[in-house]
């Protein structure tokens, strides 16, 4: 197996090949005047079983465009097999035709993917993985909450509240409580289906002294995780920290939580930010072990 | 057959359905707030003959990505037939490989192309149209240059020298010299392999009180175009224009051009710009009927 570190991921293309103690071949990469990206594998790819790790956070079309790229120029070279990780699953979310006329575009994605020879995808946390079960090639998503949870454990935050934002998430909370050794809940949201805006319906917490930690599997604008948080505050919480998977923090998104009253945001680098604290190379590792790559 | 304006052409697509007196079905677009596109067709494709209409000048993936959901869609929604138009071809000037492990991407666009439904593509002076003869589907290439000499012509300026840039390019210059009733020649251009930037070789041009236009299938940053400008007028040209197909106009461009000396700069439609004065739905709807759309 070897690694390809696509020029979104460069880092954990890294961190994972050391985890496997297998060979990276690196990709050139250069983006022309005009905005079009350029990608050259630097190395022999023939006959190999190749991992190209790719994020496709935002600016989601240029990375998708470089992952096209690249796995096409991997197939066209001989490649045996192509795994295409993705970290960060942009267009997960539209997993669907909601209304008639729509794209589906997480399965134009997929499909094109396909074209460009890649053989299965890895994600990590993507919108809702049940629907990517049903497209053309093979998606496996797993979850980072429990290396969130052993990263608030290991810094000796012990029996801390896991808290998640609605109902929905209540797995990802119990999935850390049982780690963190607490009590796990969730907070009631509403989101208004025109405006997208989500508020907190004011349901009693018992986090009175104790710390909270909320996760979440994205931090986008930040706006209901800085309410969630001023809440749990009011409700008396001692220490209130904000986890999640992808820390996209668009904008002033960092401020506005660390504003309402957060000690710290915990994120993975599964995007690039300055919050990607913990790695997720185990898990994709682990995954590829699974996989028989 | 209806055409599909595209996000990124909604008035070459409105200038098309009324170039050949068609139906014209409307795709709602938006953008999600972390930068992901939605597209949706607004009208019903089942059995027809149907054009996209997307350019795909920068930010050329967004505009990629855009056109692969709005075919998608309409191959899912039951398409006879999807031509798609591309009146600027992003990636169609890495049109081979030329260095082993390179992406041949316009190989590779065309491929997601044909996954997405496009069975042919219809584009106006991409980069060497011969290199997309061998493509999965058909590509047919037409010049906007006779519609960019006519354009002169009808404004009066006869018989005025037609410049190319390069020899390479004085096909284009001929073309609109026949037009023009004027002479026609080139300027030496000379690129510098490693940082790109061309320069111009002093020839003598016979252009002394006469009117002179260069013509050339685009202009980025404008630097090449502004010092051949700068240069007839050093010959003794009276008045200079400058005409391209695709009127990028990086950043100052315009502004260099106009201050080394140009009286004006015409373009076409291809691409959104303050100069697009010229259109090329003429030519769209010709092909169109040609291919027996």
């Amino acid at each position: 197996m070897i690694i390809l570190p696509g020029p979104a991921s460069p880092n954990l293309g890294k961190c994972l090949a050391a985890e496997l103690d297998t060979n990276l071949v690196p990709v050139y990469f250069k983006k022309f005047p005009d905005g079009e990206s350029y990608v050259r594998i630097d190395g022999n790819v023939e006959n190999q079983e190749v991992v190209i790790v790719q994020t496709t956070s935002p600016p989601q079309d240029e990375r998708l465009m470089q992952l096209f790229l690249m796995s096409s120029a991997v197939k066209h070279n001989g490649a045996k097999t192509i795994t295409a990780v993705l970290p960060y699953f942009a267009y997960s979310r539209q997993d669907k035709i909601f209304v008639p006329g729509e794209a589906f575009s997480v399965k134009t994605v997929v499909d094109i993917l396909e074209t460009c020879g890649v053989n299965q995808i890895i994600s990590i946390n993507s919108h809702s993985p049940a629907a990517l079960s049903s497209l053309s090639i093979p998606v496996t998503d797993h979850s980072a909450i429990p290396l969130l949870a052993k990263h608030f454990k290991k810094n000796g935050i012990e029996g801390a509240v896991s808290l998640s934002m609605g109902k929905k998430g209540l797995a990802m909370s119990k999935e850390a409580a049982a780690i963190i050794n607490g009590e796990c809940d969730y907070i009631e949201t509403r989101r208004d289906r025109h405006t997208g805006y989500v508020d907190i319906k004011e349901k009693p917490l018992r986090v009175k002294n104790k710390t909270v930690i909320f996760f979440d599997d994205i931090i986008s604008s930040g706006g209901t995780m800085a309410k969630a948080v001023a809440y749990a505050k009011r409700q008396g919480a001692k220490k209130v920290y904000a986890a999640c998977v992808h820390p996209l923090l668009i904008d002033d998104a960092r401020e506005k939580i660390i504003n309402n009253g957060a000690e710290e945001i915990v994120g993975t680098d599964t995007v690039p930010s300055q919050v990607s604290v913990v790695s997720v190379a185990p898990i994709i590792a682990k995954a590829l072990v699974g996989l028989g790559v």
